[in-house]
């Protein structure tokens, strides 16, 4: 069977390699990166084909940076995904709830189960790295006291127990992933195409700039300003529209937007998800 | 002397404390807190004048919950400050770098140190709950041969010694602190206003909504949609302008404004910050 080699930044059992199996399905060969710098160089340098980036809304830090280092990259976004993100407590087989006095996992996550911890007081959280890296580090400890909190894939990952399902105290939590690539795949259905592109910083030059789309009736579906990180107080503009770049009316806008920007440059062209609107 | 009693998310010597030194001044009594919605219940309820809070570019995990619990809140942005975030590596008087064997800090302050761990592999990264409380939990410790990774001001609190100063891979590296109030301050100078508002998901509502502004020569400095983490796809959108509530030409915007989105609500009006645009 066909293997599709796919990085993901983190460990084994890690949120990323659930989106990476849904994004590539049953060929998936998850590969697990220290960085993120590492999972664009894996990519870029074809040593695997796709790579799993969080771009929204997630448990790590500053995910804005995978924006632009997706827009210094070249690579292309083919697919994109939204996981629901459930935490569980995790232990070795044979413990229990109540034989736990200490709960290790990432800083964000636990915080994500504040209430749950509330409620039981006997419990010490512990920060750690990640979240799936806590799993592996309880299930190659000696201790039987100790458990993690991850997601239900990690238990399966490392073959430890699910304690208790879904701790987590705002269930309205998902983190948007994406799956890049060298190049654009061939797709059905309806499209969705993100770009990114900057502006002279002059009042009125964004509503100059989103009136190509407006005047279009192309339907907008993200914006966000975020610092370059190239020099202070220049800014990126990151937009998904509905649409494919195979659409007249989006090359259209899209040729017209450069005669607005300074530049403009197409994160990807891909199915949109059937999970959002 | 007046006391400004300041409430902010973590423990004492946190980059929200030292950024609460700035925005309030000498006067500043900084009270640390376990949470973000501690902060904003604390100072809602009148036990703390101000509280501080990161909302953009930051260290901690999702701090676009921040803009949606402000919104929720009823709370008003006083003032805005931009911190750069300089990592130093602390240890206990007395030692030196050649001494320290394990390394504490928040896991994204350790990636964001990721070069320097690489000179230095006989350093052992270990995962912590902030970066202050890593600071705070080596100066209590017994051992000598363990540092932590957080601000300058995490040193000078607990009475720590700088080894390094500046290991931060990446030295543009800023986090937006804003300082909320019960009710907005006066002040003199160039004014900025920041308002949160929704759309009906129809094709070009942005446009339309944005044409408010432009129309009226206002400049917008940052624009960003998020998940209103209420309902699926429901977003918010936040804006910041150039202008003060009490020009008529903002006035007349935000009543048009009214007139298209499905919500319009005004998060502050203050001073813009010297140090940006």
């Amino acid at each position: 069977m066909k293997k599709t080699r796919t990085v993901f930044q983190g460990v084994r059992g890690a949120f990323s390699e659930e989106a990476a199996r849904v994004l590539v399905g049953s060929t998936v060969v998850p590969v697990p990166k220290p960085s993120f710098d590492s999972v664009f160089e894996t990519v870029s340098t074809g040593k695997a084909k796709y790579g799993v980036l969080p771009i929204e809304n997630s448990l790590v830090g500053t995910v804005q940076d995978n924006n632009n280092r997706l827009l210094d990259s070249g690579l292309q976004i083919v697919k994109e995904f939204r996981l629901r993100i459930v935490h569980c407590l995790i232990g070795k087989p044979g413990t229990t709830l109540k034989s736990i006095k200490q709960v290790f996992s990432h800083p964000v996550a636990l915080a994500q189960c504040r209430k749950w911890f509330q409620t039981h007081p006997e419990l010490q959280p512990v920060a750690y790295f990640d979240t799936a890296g806590a799993v592996e580090m309880v299930a190659s400890s000696e201790q039987n006291d100790i458990a993690a909190i991850a997601s239900p894939m990690a238990a399966e990952v490392y073959r430890m127990k699910v304690l208790r399902k879904s701790i987590e105290d705002q269930k309205f939590n998902y983190t948007r992933f994406i799956l890049i690539s060298r190049k654009p795949e061939p797709f059905k259905g309806t499209a969705k195409t993100s770009i990114a592109f900057s502006l002279k910083n002059v009042p009125g030059a964004l509503f100059r700039a989103l009136s190509v789309f407006a005047l279009r009736d192309i339907d907008l579906t993200k914006i966000e300003s975020y610092p370059s990180g190239k020099r202070a107080w220049d800014y990126h503009f990151f937009i998904d529209l509905i649409g494919s770049t195979k659409d007249e009316k989006v090359t259209k806008a899209l040729s017209h937007l450069e005669e607005i920007a300074l530049f403009v440059k197409v994160l990807g062209c891909y199915p949109k998800s059937v999970d959002r609107n």
